[in-house]
């Protein structure tokens, strides 16, 4: 695509993925990594990679003589070496070394948030004494974090201090680093956004996600996020804000707090592809680690290139971590396997306990369906959940090869439907019944609409009482002739329901039959299926 | 995920695409190919690879030696030698050296089709020579196909003799060569079906495809094929008994002819992945490439894993040929970049003309959609095809960040809806005005209404006569109030969309005013508007 080579600073699993999509692309990869196993060297071999520490001044040469543009899978990144390399040989590094200098250092990311106008948690600068703790709790209250300034991730660098007593463990687990705390936020869910940046400033954010952690590290990510879309869409601008607010190209991964009052506060930031975008690869048409590449290469970003593949994409992201025995993870990744809408990631790694040895992703159109994807992928089930079936098995007569489909907006009009379905059972038709509400379950109702010629369906007879939408709706959706129903209600006579199913506009005819004549409408039915072969045709009129 | 080695015999595009499926579930890949920048070694660093070809016994018996499995990307490989060292190693192969054999053949391949039942074309061997070329064309009549029994693919080894003057130029074209003939089949449609068959003999079938063949090449693949669901699912039969016929685990491409009379025929098979079959990368959860590395490594594979994303899933794959000048073929793929909703994946081929250099991937939820996308990256339209808009821009007063959207279901209705607009226009309130049929664009109508909160709206007000559908749908389907006005048609005075539309069931309200009372609406509109900030709410009832 582009003759540009790429230098990643770091070869775990995100400069893999990272290479993945620049395979894609045609676009060569170059790897700073120590050893030549890693994750990222695995999967890349038209190069020499580079055997070296991303903090060796030396070895950053090295590979900046190889490369275009030089990018980072990790911030804890010699800067001061990518500043002169830049200056030296004028190669193009996004994000810039100045954004990077200015996250890694977690105090430093912060002050800069606040100068830039970006709500964030208070938090103030300490020393590594008792004294400059006791203070902090004095003014803050208990509990408050104490967070290590560098060198921080996966909750590794973080400290509750939950009262006084706590203090001297804090300073001997933080011993020796630079700190500073952190006003307690009483957040009610945890959200992220990736937000990526092109070269000329312009900013695209993926949806708002939910993440849920376990001991520090990220477990699952739902995405979109649980929360009210106004909630996402403000989560989307703040994102877009705080990663405006530093310069250079790249994508950005912005955890934030959504505090129990609705405000939402920026946590912190990664200039780089983040385990909270996981969920990209399959639920986007573009995965952040293509959205990267793109940004750093000066590859074209369309306008609404980061949304989800479609408008009802659901997705739960789960992380596979390393098993207390070898390999005991992957018992996980194979009822992954066994789970329709999963996919596996696995990152090449060996295994260590509580290590990030790969992902599993959950597609579907709603979330329900993901959470009983991800119950049984997580052992608390023990049933493989497949495809919704539509069959109510429970009605006697109804067949599983059906030709006719009887479905009703609620079960109170079974009595009146109850009347057709004794017909088709006298004539021998194979049918199936079921509860399909327009407006309760519309997307149910589309899926039955769409998916009923494809599972042998003729025709469809619907029963609806009030508003009585159900015949038309699903007579808009499906090529199958429908037959509607009018049951008549409490009040109005059924003249509702009546006026509700015939009153079709032209084009979208729905076959109505009589106030709660259901008969009618499954004779109506059976010399529908007998047009199909006029030699069988049930001559039911002339019996 | 699991410790067996694949060897692959050829290193091209398809066995690049299985090597990054492999990756992804951690299995290690072999590849057998001559030299060391094959497609499938460049993304491979994981062990060293056999530089030698798929026709030597030696290369093929060094591979196995360093893997638990064996597959090919490419038939015509030695199937001798995969016998021998099958009998020397006990190795697994998929698909069977026999399957492989069977089909690189391709007149063994028909023989075998028509001994198990599969409706083929007519077809009969020939000799070399001009006197048994007249004689197919006195028994199939002309044009008839003649074709190479072995090494014929991307047309390739195939010749249409028109009449009897081309027999001399169809003699030295397929000089040499093995050969059979083949009764015309005078098809309207090229179909084809991804079949994926486990190690104990279960058959997946992906869906029907349409392929579209420029110069005897793959030009573009429609998925699903553009056919009625009746003929979708007796390809997928038709191909699902092909591929039973055949020993052996692995994916398989069933190509088939759809004839005028509504027959299909299978045209040939391919015992590997296919070109047919890149839309699976985007279009379904599970590619071809990883069902192939499932199948073969005895992975799991569950009922409906080879099904589209979503039902309402479509795609479009475009190959990407080389182009005259070198890497003019990219022009494509930079639009592409710029099409949401597209993919791009390249090879890592050097440029030839006519070359098979990468492909692209559209999908969407509506065939009309990705041929728009299809149309701009052709360069048959500049104009990029975003997202579809809503806003009628042609209403004066409408707003780009509106807070009332009003709907109707056909521009009929514009009259009695333009009194409400009005209203709207004097209060100031920023609204945006479209047409949205529940009946003639009922999936359009979902996106509307689902999208309504997050494209900033606070409420809706909806028009529509007779069954009147569209305000309760679109309030089954938003979490923002809806305004129904019932408007009257030249039948039954509007009592027929009064009822639709008040009659809702409980759950699902809708706020209805009097019949063609717009006015009422808008202002209905204003004071839920209003309620959200009682500062400014606007005291119309007491001006």
């Amino acid at each position: 695509m582009d003759s540009q080579t790429v230098g990643i600073l770091g070869g775990g699993q995100l400069g893999r993925m990272i290479v993945e999509a620049a395979h894609r692309l045609n676009i060569k990869t170059v790897i700073l990594e120590n050893g030549d196993q890693a994750p990222a060297k695995q999967i890349n071999a038209l190069d020499d990679h580079i055997d070296g520490s991303f903090n060796d001044p030396k070895a950053i040469a090295e590979l900046a003589a190889k490369c275009d543009v030089l990018t980072v899978e990790i911030e804890h990144v010699d800067t001061d070496a990518l500043v002169e390399v830049q200056k030296a040989t004028g190669i193009k590094i996004f994000p810039s070394p100045e954004t990077i200098s200015l996250i890694k250092d977690k105090y430093l990311q912060k002050e800069h948030l606040i100068k830039n106008g970006i709500a964030v948690a208070e938090s103030c600068s300490v020393e590594s004494s008792a004294a400059s703790l006791e203070e902090v709790g004095a003014k803050y209250g208990f509990p408050y974090m104490l967070k290590s300034r560098t060198m921080a991730y996966d909750g590794r660098g973080n400290f509750v201090v939950k009262d006084k007593s706590y203090i001297p463990e804090a300073l001997k687990v933080l011993d020796d680093r630079p700190l500073y705390a952190e006003k307690w936020a009483p957040f009610s869910k945890e959200l992220a956004v990736m937000v990526v940046r092109s070269i000329d400033g312009q900013v695209y954010s993926y949806p708002t996600v939910e993440t849920i952690h376990q001991n520090n590290i990220c477990h699952t990510v739902f995405a979109p996020a649980r929360v009210n879309d106004t909630v996402q869409k403000k989560a989307q601008i703040l994102a877009d804000n705080a990663v405006k607010s530093f310069p250079g190209a790249g994508i950005f991964g912005v955890e934030m707090f959504l505090l129990q009052n609705g405000d939402l506060l920026v946590n912190e930031i990664a200039p780089r592809p983040h385990n909270s975008g996981h969920y990209t690869i399959d639920a986007c048409v573009t995965s952040q680690f293509e959205a990267h590449v793109r940004a750093i290469t000066g590859l074209p970003m369309p306008k609404n290139f980061t949304c989800l593949s479609t408008p009802s994409t659901q997705a739960i992201m789960l992380n596979v971590l390393g098993g207390d025995e070898q390999n005991g993870e992957f018992k996980m990744c194979k009822r992954a396997l066994e789970t329709p809408h999963a996919s596996v990631y696995l990152y090449g790694k060996t295994t260590r306990p509580g290590r990030k040895m790969g992902h599993i992703n959950i597609v579907s159109q709603s979330m329900t369906d993901c959470e009983r994807r991800l119950h049984y992928i997580e052992g608390t089930t023990n049933s493989i959940p497949l495809e919704e079936q539509y069959t109510t098995d429970s009605i006697p007569g109804t067949s599983s090869k059906p030709l006719v489909g009887v479905i009703m907006g609620s079960d109170s009009d079974l009595p009146v439907m109850s009347l057709g379905c004794n017909i088709l059972k006298q004539f021998n038709v194979p049918f199936e019944v079921t509860i399909v509400s327009a407006h309760r379950t519309p997307q149910r109702m589309a899926k039955y609409a769409i998916d009923a010629p494809k599972r042998g369906l003729k025709c469809i007879i619907a029963g609806a009482g009030g508003a009585a939408h159900l015949p038309g709706m699903v007579a808009a959706m499906t090529p199958l002739p429908v037959i509607g129903v009018p049951v008549k209600g409490s009040t109005l006579d059924g003249v509702d329901s009546l006026h509700s199913i015939v009153q079709m506009p032209r084009g979208i005819p729905v076959a109505t039959v009589a106030i709660n004549n259901a008969t009618n409408a499954a004779l109506l039915a059976i010399t529908i299926l007998g047009a199909g072969d006029p030699n069988t045709c049930l001559q039911w009129k002339f019996i």
